[in-house]
């Protein structure tokens, strides 16, 4: 008798679900982990950067002479002597024209810390000595610090190319309805400005990469990448090579948050030194480097104006946001782009207008960073709803909830949405911190600690379609003992993804999470990945490595059936276990056994998946002490709760939301990479000055994940968490500030000065 | 228009059959490759074996104090402390229970040099001292270092082991027709005892390897071996690991020629005392190791008996031929078998009754090597059809030719023979030395130097089958930039394997050779393979690669129809071109490029490959120099004649060629690896005392390839070469001594004081 479907459903899930051992688990922890760094490479040379003390000029004049006299330098490079190619540092913009502004070295400097040498030498302190002897003339030029200096139709130009202006495309807008006939429509009108900062993802891996060329002219990279194709097709691009010849090697990772799908200029510049000297050579940033030179979120200024009904009804949305790139392009037209479409949902509204623009300055490059552009436009929309509700005497999780966007709504990505997750979210959150009994609380007003509870929501696609036409791929081959490997291009950040892709393979081809093992980090041979980034890797990667599993297991049960005399469709498998409906066994090891001296065929599966995507979804709810006497916000606790499709490895999505968190109150409260607004000068570049939340200054996160809308675009339903939880933290910390002081601040970081000030101009 | 079959075929062929640069070429010869003992790893230990300096004992006590207090000593291992599993050194014997007869490291010794012990050390020298250090008190045993000794009935067993006595398995017999009824119709008999002495592969890598245990339990081992996925299997065998747990990685090697496909003791040492001491340990045997502990080619005995009618005609044959397999049984089952069985065929006969024994002696271990058996064998018969021609007063090229093995005659394999390569063989060398001329020359038989022809022949089956059933897998994938990818199982030897792989890669997906690359080495992520021996390589991973590159070619060709809106099966592709019947064209990049914003599938194919056999034929034409002076014997040139079907890459095939024939000249009249037949301790383990033809030693080599019997069951009808020429060339030297001074040797190698002392017998 066949199994219905529900007992087959059963039957599957016996290693997804659960939180297994991650398979990097103690190679980290024993220290035994290489990291790109750690690779010995015998007759190593030390690559280092000289970087730029002006902001913006010219180079008139650079002399290496100095330098290539000290004994041990092996090469120095300056844009006298490297290839001047056009590229974009960004491998996948939206539009691939709009952000090629860069040369591997150039004559002008656009920041403060833009490279304009660099040195091998045989140890790294000759090579830091070297690019002090190196003599650099400029012709400074104005700079341009803030998007309105450098939207100002007489700032110079900061890049010499299309659109014109210092835009770094043309302005993006997005409309729908008709926004008079809704504000016309409107009971109250809200209208903000609202700004965010320069938080920076400082992952604890410093940027790394090696490059070693054989005889042959192929070039191995080893780096610390999310993007080991994309890196492989922009260093063969500009180096002039095919792809064959560019080996790209990642293994584990610490951390990207989006800045390492950039390629900067020290990779290149270690490509070239090594090709000069001939010699495997390392450019290994510093700390200081991975400000001055890395990719931080961009700073963002969001006009927004929304008309609300007297029950809550959202009538009209405008909004422009203004994204501050820094010096290059990188991913501005992405998260010009995402974020400022992020505003056409969350909260139905059936006339919006949104535009969209992303400015040059001489300031340091923003980039992708988790949240890419949606945590700058939610941040204002979730503070503006408070806002509202506020105005409107309603409950903020009523107001919320009354507009929360629910199956079948055109999501961003011009899908219908499924499912109604943010209401799950909601309502959930609503019962378990019991916001009733909350909101009626007593309140201490007259104490020194004030204590308030806000919320923040967030939905979030997995997957950057439709902006990148996305691809996965995965092979699985079965080795002779049942045991499975799978081959993916999906990058390990550090989040136990390919934990995740071996229990989705288990699961499906029926066998042990043990008897799986994950090859990945070789562009040579693994099939073509397009990099870990929007929330993709599970969605994505998952589903299409469980695709290429399903092949193996169609092959594995035609032999199984051969040799239990019985269909491949009769057959169960399920923790290495063949059985028959008449309660026949044969293990998967005995079936891909010789049988009569044969030995079977190599069972290998391959797929390909074009994803659309699918949407998860969070509401935070937080509680904050504000010091009243020095303006100091500790977060006292976290309540968020996710949806997100079939959870597969429950801790390891914890540890997601509860990263996002930190890094979410990080740059609520604290962080801003901060830069002179005269000189342009770098001010907090390092751990000391540039303040995270560490892992004492964290709150108790009280964690829920539903499973209430699974999508059958992701592998057993499963759908992306990697950036929803640094989304809701925000706004739901200023909320809760509001509610604590009733004050009211729109922008981050909300830095204790200004609580205080604010404290004192709401009682003077 | 459609093109016509015949162009077609000349349309294809632009990589295969050209010389192209081989892919490992430029690393090789700038030194910039790597061997397994040039990798890299941290905190390397080195591991050390002592070795018995008895031939036969048992061990009654081992003190390992005094090494283990050395500083620096970090792990001390005997019988004592390592797993006691019984494992086959030889990872594919014919019968796999066979020869499961060694010990990682057992209580007795089976031969002078038997591993006792082993120890890991911060440095060799440390190592090598606390070899000293160790205390070991043997108890002795009789040694028996002759097969007559093994034999008698009173000997003492060598192993307790099945069938009993010292046979390392029993008696195999070959059977055809009534060998009665055969000698009956034979105008005359001859009858002679052929002797093969013990030459060793000698290759210029001495065995390597290295193991690194991480935190997980799992194992890398940087091995240089021809069966990387066999070290897998045993490695995870011996050591109770399920196979995934267990990395085999391979790169350069510096040749094998079947001798590395065994695991010595060293592999398992290695590994364990990288357990024990928790950090990685290299076990690199000196040049001394690798004959007291390698593999030499077995010595033999073979007794011959054949019947001839005064034309030629053979009308029986009967052989015992007798394989001396040293102290373990490693391939002896499998050159038994491939040995004796080689009589059945190569020269036509109805009657045959041959019959295989081996057997252990306490004498170094003797293994796989370059012609497996069929060295020895064809030794012993195509000397004796030179003296059957003598005794009928035949032409020596005339009685080959008419009993030579032709289209339809059952191989050894039981498989029908494809064309008459042998024939061809014969009749093209025959007219390249004007044979006739030569038989007719006046010949000067009063000075010193007396010049002789003579002419070995062979034939030799790419693939082991039926002893082994085969199976080659592939896997092939193609980047986005129309280059493409070979993952493939099979090691390169240093013969150029990958080079030719590539090349029928790109035959058959239409694309430039250099647009290919080879990923191989590494069992984690590519195929399973069954390694590289038995002149398979080219033959059978060459047609399964070009299987997998047809099936990324169907789904080339299947976009490519869509992009130019035809049919798959009307275009042609070439050197990255596809093309329509009506001279539309489309560069395989662009079929592959990303089309109206989505990226092309990721191209892959798979496919496996089962080969029976296809046989390889040669005939070798040498003139010797015999100097009656000194007994010396110079070989003046060689014209050897090869029918290997379709050549992949001719200068690699010919280098096979020019290899193996320095080989065979080696065993002929040098190479002779000794120990004392009274204590069996070795004579000369070392390039010394050994003897092999360094390059100035080698004669001018006029090699003839014939492409005339094609095998449909290899990449585009290409056989193995890699065998054939080593065995072929030794009777040919032997019988151009004959030709010359009229002396017939049947054994091996001919040495100087024999060829004086039956020179002078003659002249008695």
């Amino acid at each position: 008798m066949k199994h219905s479907n529900v007992e087959h459903e059963k039957l599957r899930n016996t290693v997804i679900g659960t939180s297994v051992k991650r398979t990097d688990l103690l190679d980290k922890v024993t220290g035994a982990a290489q990291f790109t760094a750690d690779i010995p490479l015998p007759n190593l040379l030390y690559g280092r950067i000289k970087r730029s003390n002006v902001a913006h000029a010219l180079i008139k004049r650079i002399d290496t002479s100095r330098a290539l006299a000290l004994p041990g330098v092996k090469a120095v490079l300056t844009h006298e002597n490297v290839p001047r190619v056009l590229h974009a540092g960004s491998p996948h913009p939206r539009s691939a024209s709009c952000t090629k502004d860069q040369y591997i070295l150039d004559n002008k400097v656009r920041y403060w810390g833009d490279g304009v040498a660099a040195v091998a030498a045989t140890t790294e302190e000759i090579a830091e000595e070297a690019l002090e002897l190196i003599d650099v003339e400029y012709e400074e030029l104005p700079g341009l610090f803030t998007v309105e200096e450098a939207m100002h139709p007489d700032a110079p130009l900061i890049h010499d190319r299309e659109p014109g202006g210092n835009l770094v495309l043309p302005p993006v807008t997005f409309a729908r309805g008709d926004i008079d006939k809704g504000f016309a429509e409107a009971d109250i009108i809200i209208e903000g400005e609202y700004e965010g900062g320069r938080p920076t993802p400082a992952y604890m891996e410093p940027n790394a990469i090696s490059c070693q060329w054989d005889a042959n002219g192929n070039l191995t990279v080893w780096i610390s990448t999310q993007t080991s194709f994309m890196v492989r097709g922009i260093m063969a691009e500009v180096l002039g090579l095919p792809l064959h010849k560019v080996r790209v090697l990642v293994d584990h990772m610490g951390g990207g948050f989006g800045a390492k799908q950039d390629l900067y200029q020290g990779e290149f510049l270690c490509a070239l030194l090594a090709k000069e000297t001939r010699r495997p050579v390392r450019v290994e940033y510093t700390r200081e480097e991975t400000f001055l030179a890395g990719r931080s979120r961009h700073p963002v200024k969001t006009w927004l104006k929304q008309g609300f009904k007297k029950d809550g009804t959202i009538t009209a949305r405008q909004a422009t946001m203004v994204f501050n790139s820094g010096a290059y392009g990188s991913h501005g037209p992405g998260v010009t782009n995402v974020g400022t479409s992020g505003l056409l949902s969350l909260y139905r509204c059936d006339n919006i207008h949104l535009e969209g623009k992303c400015v040059y300055t001489n300031s340091p490059i923003a980039g992708a960073y988790r949240g890419f552009g949606v945590v700058q436009a939610y941040y204002a929309l979730d503070i503006q709803m408070d806002e509202a509700a506020v105005k409107l005497g309603l409950d903020p999780a009523e107001i919320r909830l009354k507009n929360a966007v629910r199956e079948g709504d055109i999501a961003p990505s011009e899908h219908p949405v499924i499912g109604h997750g943010l209401e799950d979210c909601l309502t959930t959150g609503v019962k378990l911190v019991d916001w009733q009994a909350l909101r009626k609380r007593p309140r201490d007003t007259t104490g020194p600690i004030r204590k308030g509870w806000g919320i923040g929501c967030e939905m979030h696609g997995s997957s950057a379609y439709p902006g990148i036409k996305e691809q996965g791929n995965a092979i699985v081959k079965m080795n002779e003992d049942g045991s499975a490997v799978l081959l993916t291009g999906t990058a390990g950040l550090g989040t136990g993804a390919h934990t995740a892709l071996a229990q989705i393979v288990a699961e499906e081809l029926g066998i042990k999470f043990e008897d799986v093992s994950v090859v990945h980090g070789d562009t040579d041979i693994v099939p073509w990945d397009i990099g870990a980034f929007a929330s993709h890797t599970t969605f994505m990667g998952g589903r299409v490595s469980q695709m290429a599993a399903a092949e193996v297991k169609r092959q594995l049960l035609e032999r199984a059936a051969k040799i239990l005399e019985t269909e491949p469709e009769t057959l169960e498998v399920s923790l290495g276990v063949i059985s028959t409906p008449d309660g026949r066994t044969l293990t998967v090891r005995e079936a891909v056994a010789p049988t009569l001296g044969v030995p079977a065929p190599q069972f290998v599966g391959s797929a390909t998946y074009h994803p659309t995507k699918s949407y998860s979804f969070a509401a935070h709810f937080v509680e904050v002490s504000v010091d009243t006497e020095t303006g100091f916000v500790t977060v006292d606790q976290v309540v968020p709760v996710h949806e997100i499709g079939k959870v597969i490895h429950p801790v390891a999505a914890a540890g997601q939301i509860e990263g996002g968190i930190q890094q979410g109150i990080g740059h609520t409260l604290y962080e801003d990479y901060q830069i002179d607004l005269k000189t342009g000068r770098s001010l907090n570049a390092n751990f000391v000055d540039y303040k995270m939340p560490l892992s004492m200054d964290m709150p108790p996160i009280h964690t829920k994940i539903l499973e209430t809308a699974p999508d059958p675009g992701g592998p057993f339903g499963a759908k992306g968490v990697g950036e929803d939880p640094i989304v809701a933290i925000g706004p739901a910390i200023a909320n809760a500030i509001y509610d604590a002081i009733g004050v009211r601040f729109r922008h981050y970081p909300i830095k204790p000065e200004e609580v205080l000030a604010a404290l004192e101009s709401q009682t003077a």
